[in-house]
């Protein structure tokens, strides 16, 4: 099984900024500890980042016949990106939105998600631990789905 | 550790109701599978479901020095209840929201949660998998907090 | 034929106050009538009330496999109850939405129904006639929908 | 007693398209029926039915000192008409709002009725029976009327 | 110089419903009064009253080359028709809407005018007073509109 | 009779700026043709302007037995004082409210009037011809009112 | 093959009023224009125009079983007209809706169509052209359908 | 005079947690203090709390003709019930809500109270002065009411 | 202790206009009647009204080092002033706003107050009342206040 | 004459996903029509895509002094990008914009384009014909505008 | 060259009101930097301070032929004031609307200006930085207007 | 000191698009002149220009560390993009929002910044001015920060 991990815009600021403050995780220290719990369950995981929306819709669509699963932190075009959902809708590969954050208890605009109805779920909230769920959710998932006939 | 599943208004009638389309997992039958899973990381569960918002409001109140955890299914509730939200703050347990479909591929009224603002964080569209993901949730947050002296 | 008349928050109070602005004609006077109604017709009706959204929603499950239809005056839970809503989805039984006043000549807030999408039709202004019209309704589809094979 | 039935836009297509999906019935049949249950009550029923808005408009002014109560479908115009609210209220003739369908079950705007506030009630998605529980609601309704001196 | 005096839907029934409330002045009363001050000035006016929105359209188009302007009371077409509102524009004859009650001290969706913004100006709340006014103003427009060279 | 004209903020302006394309009209050539035509009719008429909304609701308070009727220009503050709309309410003296332009075909903003439900009717568009209409409605409403018993 | 095209509210206005301005081309320069092309292609053209919301009904009714496609310029009862979305519904005829200008950079109360979601497509902005390149889209259309089994 | 005191969900939770942030009164020690001042003007205070709407509107109903006032703090009821509201009006006992915090100065949903406008009045903000306020008012309201005649 | 009561605009009309139905209660009798249970606390208090916006924040401004609290009731400014708002927050002196109605049974537009959020409290419903429960409010606010080092 | 057809995101995945929904026809495959079509009038066509929204605006501004036209399919960023609909400003190429589908029969969100104001007209529902339909509109378009002496 | 400086409500209380917190720059010391940069500049400034909206409206009036231009930091009548937008377009003299604070970092309501749309431009957020930047850009603007042959 | 200016989608089409009428100014033009100013008083100035908002966003983040401030007119993504917000939030590089025109007098989309909540303050509608001035304002604004201790 193949997991893609996408990473919308500024997530490669953290744990750089105010390291006392935010803590001084590292998206790669994530990557890292995200590979090493999938490699236990024999789960091969990419980890991409990218700032341009156009750049996360063409790795959307490049995991179509390379991967069982996307787990998408679309930060910020999360709220305003019809693209994305549209990307996800056209692969059709399984999604799982995640964020590190509690959107819910953030600013307004950012309880509104463009990309979760044509998600399979959402997990936000738990930190680093959004994106290990959210493995565990994939992994679920896909076996339900191939069980299923 | 101590783990309270509060489930809201309906999930009584999960798997009662053509179990042909909706599937005939009933709510004990998670609850069965949660307790199996707990009982392997040492974690005691209690399992509630009620079809009254106040009953909810004062089972989140007991939970206060009884647990360490909600697990809360507010079910359509999550939509109008500020009742539950204001217990939620008041009781001071990590709550987590969980829900068994992916609500924002649903009617626009499921898409606005009262109570996330002041969760720890939302799992939701994995069906069952929403409750086990939950229960690591906590699990690892608990022992995050604990840690972080 | 059995059918289950359930009234909501206030309807208790119907006749008692004010007998000389709202009339006298109290909720079960309405009751009186409509079952002596229902037995010319040989059906069977059952009358509850109650100020409870969690009790309402207990009694609409109840009605799955014991009524074969339900009409229902949800009072100002009509407004406000997603959990009725879902209640009736998932008992699967015929509900008629019925008001005594014409909710269209009130307040803006009574406008808006969160039930009546689930219901086979809706009923209102008519006083106690709404009740009497339910009843003929609900006789009328249920002989329908037991027809159409 | 002289009851009119008024039609409004597209109404007269009923039964006509696909009837394999939409019924047979077409707005004949339902005149015919109407017509034979309304005289065994002893009920004078006329039924008209037209696309345009001002001949309805007529026709409302018509039934003042014509007849005693109108049955209204008013279908689009519902929604959008406020002459026909106003034709309503200066003809001062009792009027019931009826519908084929139940509304609230389709499109967000066909939720809204221009008319509903100056009617004396509303009757909606019992298919023909919606017509024959409004002649059931005016006779009572008129009845009352007269007698409450 | 010829004025034309529209009327919209409900407006034949001016007086005639409930005198001893409305008063008993009718559409044909006003229509004296206003020929009458008309002739005095000598002002040719025609005065027309239909229900179809339809039919009010055409009529402003005809005064195009045959009126020197229009006062138009569209009644309940003020709120909802835009082909009005085009009408004015494309015929090119000066308008000015007239109203007999004060619109701004009824029900929130008579504030909104379509009509209003490609008329010259607005006179309510007179009663008759309103559109004898109208015929004044529509005489000393007309007269600085030609003095103007 | 004594008519007393109030005008709101920038009507000092009126004829002062670029008078090429808005006129020269002034606000004291305004005056003075209201007043001849006043005095024809017997009529008195004082005349005031302020570019604040507490010394135009001090002037509303005083016309209070002093003046039979009130002929108000709120410019701006039409649209923003509920006090100018309170004043009138308590102060009992008919008003009229008028705008030299048409305020239906300018900025949205300028379409809602707080003080329009409480006046007697509204007259816009004509320029002058405004406050001279005006003076004619009120000289109307007068006498109306006086004649009704 | 046989299209129906019909003009709505206005558009006999058409190249009458201020011709310096809007051009001279009128209603009946387009129908010749567009008889002509359709007669090259084969195709039988009608040509209608209307102010009547209830006429426009009618006739698209009529379309039903007479013409193969309609293209509809309903002018201001685009955006006003359930009557004319439910008349396209319920006729079954597949419709094109045209304008001659772009109603996107117009007022915002053009934007909003209430026929556009019942039909074929959209094709607006051309002038003249849009109606000549719905031609040429219902005929392609129509052989696409008829070509797909 | 007998004062029936309504606390509603969570105000249980009072004084319960975090006492050095929130302070250590309960909602016992705001009975005490209320008791003691009633009992000094031979007023009987009646203090209930419940976390479920339905039962606050049972004791709304049983305070008509037992209770002379109610004192109301509906917690986040106050904001979703318009249950609560209906319960007020059909009871006719005179109804003051209270607040301890400013509910102005916190979340926008809580500025909204569904009661307010069938209540006698509002205090809110002087933490338990609120419900010390509240018993003066009522004490007062009730004397003017019955002084009146 | 000292005490500045601010009215605002229209509050001087106060018992001057038809005394038969607002009753006789003039502005004057309020101050006197706070004043006189004010010497009896040994509170200091003075009475200002006006209807400018701007005088009543330079009163606000002014009460900063000679005011212990402001009692205010801004009339139509509560809804329309961010000026007093922001000048209660400049000033700094604990500040209760009042109302004599129960402004949220009246029109929606005076439901919202701009200046709710910065004073400690609201007060509304209980005519004079509101103004002498205001007096014990800030009586006992300030004695908490300083009593709580 | 030189038209550049530029289309947005996911438009790639044209025909590559369940083909026996959506249909085999790629982007590819439309090209090679258009360019066909095009060669027939003597008109060259360049084709590109992108997922970029950057870089469709790059695209626009070179088409300044390149292109005599663009037929743009914006896809999703028709609805939420301002800065293309910059673009087509500033670059001043007629532009028109097309969609595959009819988007006003799809999500409310579709409804809306940023772009279509500054196009010259909108094609949208005719499947590869809205391309081959815009193909025709631009050289009609512009052909009247060079011949507009 | 002569600057009007404007200041609207509150900033008077600058500099006074927890001088710890929010520093000790009175409006005064900003006046006198001003001032002495402006005489650098061979630049003559005023400064006026007004709490009263209609006082400003007087101002802006008054530096018609007196000022080169207005710098307004109109406080809080930003927000609400249509008035002070209507003094700034008939008094015809270059305006800009400067702010101390960031005024889109703060409450919603203050992100609206309605003077912005008249000014020639803004500048918010610098402190008393931001009446220096705009000296410089009112001296820049009058150069460039006055060179523009 | 090292300012970043950064210049979002469109400007670099300034200058080349109908000079007689936009000002033959380009985008180099300004670097120039701010490169000019800026070196007089010793600060180093970098000019950027992109139109895809993920080059804005990597280039805010490349600032963190090598520029003293940013200047970013972020042109139509100011309304759009959440993901520059909190790329500028990230960086925690003080961050001035210009704009050549005042945005507030042109379209209803353009008053909403996205970014301004996070920058340190706003300057438009100078033209270059803005960009000059927003010079003076880091200048001033680090100096400032500097200054602090």
């Amino acid at each position: 099984m193949r997991v893609l991990y996408l990473n919308g815009p500024n997530l490669n600021m953290l744990g750089v900024r105010e390291p006392a403050v935010y803590g001084k995780t590292t998206l790669e220290d994530i990557e890292l500890q995200i590979k090493e719990r999938a490699s236990q369950s024999g789960i091969e995981v990419e980890f991409r980042q990218s700032n341009h929306e156009g750049e996360l819709v063409d790795w959307v669509h490049q995991a179509r016949g390379t991967s069982d699963a996307i787990v998408l932190n679309a930060g910020a075009y999360t709220h305003t990106s019809i693209a994305l959902r549209d990307a996800i809708s056209s692969a059709g590969v399984p999604t799982v939105e995640v964020h590190l954050s509690n959107v819910y208890s953030r600013e307004e605009f950012r309880h509104k998600s463009h990309i979760a109805p044509v998600c399979v779920g959402v997990i936000c909230g738990f930190g680093m631990g959004s994106y290990l769920l959210a493995l565990e959710a994939v992994a679920q998932y896909t076996k339900n789905v191939v069980a299923k006939p």
